[in-house]
């Protein structure tokens, strides 16, 4: 497993790393959450990523259960504040909500410290300051060691490190957007200015583009798959590009480059994830150990892909 | 009920709220205290204000024993500190009382922090910067999530955000004025440069002028009614103009308006105030639950006043 | 008795107080300690003056035992750091002993925090922003409401002030310099600036310069009095000019004013220094109940100088 | 024993001071290690220097096993973060690395706090505002009363001061360079400016060049002795021109000098590091009480040795 910096920080983290998204509380319970934990870190994953929001908190609790038999400065462990709940206070990035949050998350982890905690989206009914200088009281008091946002504009950075600035404060270390071979645009052009004025890293979301990149949608949509199952979110891909002919077109000429790889499509696309030198950590979502292997693999055909190869899926990627 | 932000702050307050003020340990004991509480609750109230000042510390005390039935981020609690005792140092927004005031009335509440700590008045005797200081060891240290003021004059919080500014203090994010049909011109004029400058949000007290507005003091002041049993109170709104044949002949004119949406005069009163975009929240005193069902309906009636409606409202307010 | 601020400041001591320097574990045990103390709230003295320095901590142990029986909010808790021990570390105003000073000062007082740190003496071999911020570092964290300073001049007052300013340090708020009939150029003069431009406060000691004032000293030194103990002292008393026939001269013109007022020497020598508002508390060193009381009829006597008398007084004072 | 202020700082430790690099946990067991730190204190060291990567953190625990015995200040404790495991933040200057390292330092301490932590090398992986804001965490947390730097460059050091100032952050107090005899360019040349505008003192380390200082290479490397038994020492200290005829040549000379001192060469060359002004301490690594009282003996030799002598020594020294 290599290891990379977040950004210019001097956090490192596992270029693959594990989420708990969908996964724990849902596909898998404690015991197969606490497998797929102890086999990510025996095969050198020191990252693991989660949230208040994931399946209601029980992600947390599930997590932080497995997570006592590591040493604690062995492993990476962030969560994401932003939905805790239905009440008027439990939303977006009020100081009442994102401490409140913190510290709830934090009894769920059973941590005394988070090593990152997320903005998990942008709150514009909150104002920048009020936000920055809660996370600052985070990081100040120990409740976590660096912060970070998740799917911020550019702008709303940009807006974010100059109240840090202004005020005192700590800035962001690490963004947590989506990014796959499907949805390029904010990772390699708008953030450019992120990455150079504030060294800002990534840990990336969704590599497999909600499973559409493993190829098993090509040929319509399965019974009992996720998109069977969630025709809300199929609706959303659709109309954001990610389903339909020209997609399938470029999935099946990227399955030929897979093939010459002797790689499985899935493991394609993490592979050219890890491809780009501001991307940090590329998080999995695995629901088994096979399917943890699988993805781990993908380590070793970015070592196949060469220049020229990388060329060749840009264009494929870039096809009208 | 619905809530509304805290100014342009990230703190949702429900835009009624239930005060202590002459209530928690006079008119409602322990018991009765505790079933206005959780009645307003069970109706959305999220905000629950008092004070060290307020029967001496019992309110608070009583406020505290109900709370514990709550979860503590579904309720935002608020204290106000100037008025702590008769010793030397027991008043005013020194240090000294800011920080023992904070401590002994957390210890009365029985939590860990509250929401918000109000400085309950100005004090021109301690300089701002000590203020200031004080106030911002309070949120930093996390014995209160924001601060606030109240009955502060414009000039005093443009003071109090210049010394934050230059101290690189949180600065606070909300008055409580005084605001009703009768007392306008702080909330309505002398602020408007506090809004749009700090943003700060309103809770306002009074939304009734201690009685005035229900109309019961119409016809001469009955027996054993408020302003009989407090002849300095009648006294000081007499010499305010809030009593006297002036202010009835608008009563009665407001008491027709009231008829035609089939309201009481209270309920007019109270769903004027919350026509005002920068009230965060009505307080309101009740002694009952009959009263705070009263009062609640005000939400209704707001909905049933017209912008004509409110033309007029606001001309009779305005006759000579 | 009167309260008087400290300075600019919020803060309200008694304007005369009870200091423990060469009384408490020296003419006192912990019995009279206790009476004496007791005797002095009774009588509305709310602020007590103790220092490391004095005799070896015992004197912050006697009264620490005693300040028990007081609301806390009811005092006000001096302590001062700069002679701490013997060892290469135990003195001066480097963080290391100021720090490790307050921690074991507040062990022996008993209490959570003190309301004032004073550092004893100016430390030239410390840099004034190691000082600044270890005196913050005991502010901002709670061991101490507020700092001061004793016996520094006005040019390195001047200099923390600057510091302070520089690093975003709370700056001190009083004095505690020597002050008395015979001792008057300091905070008479040079100190002017400071009261003007940053409100220092002054908490002044030695009232009665080391009994010389009482008169006692008039006639020849009576054998086992102070000076006839301590011949060091004499000497330094000698060489300022504090005995001496020019000294006796005066004194005995200052007590026909005083036989006029009907108050003893020492009385009117303290309401002398309270007639300067600059000076917020005179501290008074005491060894038993008849030389309190005797000394807070001070109060009364101060009532009596007439501006006429007071003029009178500094023309014998200004004598050559 | 004389102590020393470090640069222009508070802080008071012994010119000579006792380091546990390569004796606790190696040549010294617990036993003898408590020993020879019993008999350094008894004999005015109260400087005790360690670090996280000596013995695995052995030392640390040794160490902090009798330094129980002592009043806490009395002593001044250091140790060192950087290398603390193999794991990809176990290294370096990170956030992540700082706190966790001096945590753990702390317990195997048995520590509320240590007087000094020091950065045990610069890290150009982290940026300096993230090392920065790290150590200010450090001290403001009361985790350690100063701060500083191992083998930094002076334009490093710079860099830190002026984050440092940027930032708010309390600045680094001390270096710990290797100097001795025959390495002297940082300590006398390329920090000249640091001492001057940050006034920064010096605990050097290896003041017997790894013992060739000692004289007992002077013949060829004995078996068994320290450089037999570490090939990739002597190949990096010849590399360095620490070994070899010329070098050789020179000891010659200076053991001539020592033996008119009646001084052995080692205490010569310890002596000779305290002539300069700059350096607050030399940490010295002794495995015996002998060996102890023999380098204690340096500060007697130092005292003989005259202006004259010393440029005499300087002399050979430049000899090219």
């Amino acid at each position: 497993m290599n290891y990379r910096k977040v950004g210019k920080w001097g956090l490192k983290i596992s270029e693959l790393s594990l989420g708990s998204w969908l996964t724990f509380g849902n596909q898998l319970d404690i015991a197969g959450a606490k497998e797929i934990v102890r086999e990510s870190f025996k095969n050198g994953i020191n990252f693991f990523d989660t949230a208040e929001a994931y399946a209601n908190g029980m992600a947390e609790s599930m997590l932080g259960e497995v997570l006592k038999e590591f040493r604690r400065s062995d492993i990476v462990v962030s969560t994401k504040i932003f939905w805790g709940g239905n009440g008027p206070n439990d939303k977006g990035l009020s100081r009442k909500h994102l401490l409140e949050g913190t510290w709830a998350s934090l009894k769920r982890l059973q941590l005394d410290y988070v090593d990152i905690v997320y903005c998990h989206r942008p709150d514009p009914e909150t104002p920048i300051e009020e936000t920055v200088l809660a996370m600052d009281y985070i990081v100040r008091n120990g409740l976590a060691l660096y912060w970070g946002t998740s799917e911020w504009s550019a702008e709303q950075l940009e807006a974010a490190h100059k109240a840090c600035k202004e005020l005192n404060c700590i800035p962001p270390i690490v963004e947590q957007p989506q990014y796959n071979m499907l949805v390029r645009k904010r990772v390699e052009e708008e953030y450019k200015p992120i990455y150079e004025k504030y060294g800002m890293g990534l840990t990336i979301w969704s590599p497999l583009a909600s499973g559409i990149l493993t190829g098993k949608y090509n040929n319509g949509i399965p019974e009992n798959s996720r998109l069977a199952r969630f025709p809300h979110l199929r609706k959303h891909l659709e109309e954001n590009g990610l389903l339909g002919e020209k997609v399938f077109k470029k999935l099946q000429k990227l399955q030929k480059i897979a093939d010459e790889l002797d790689a499985k499509m899935s493991q394609l696309a993490i592979a050219w994830c890890l491809l780009n030198d501001n991307v940090s950590s590329v998080i999995l979502g695995v629901s088994s150990k096979e399917q943890l292997h699988e993805n781990l693999k993908a380590i070793e055909i970015k070592e196949k892909i060469t220049e020229d190869l990388e060329k060749q899926i840009r264009e494929i990627l870039e096809e009208e």
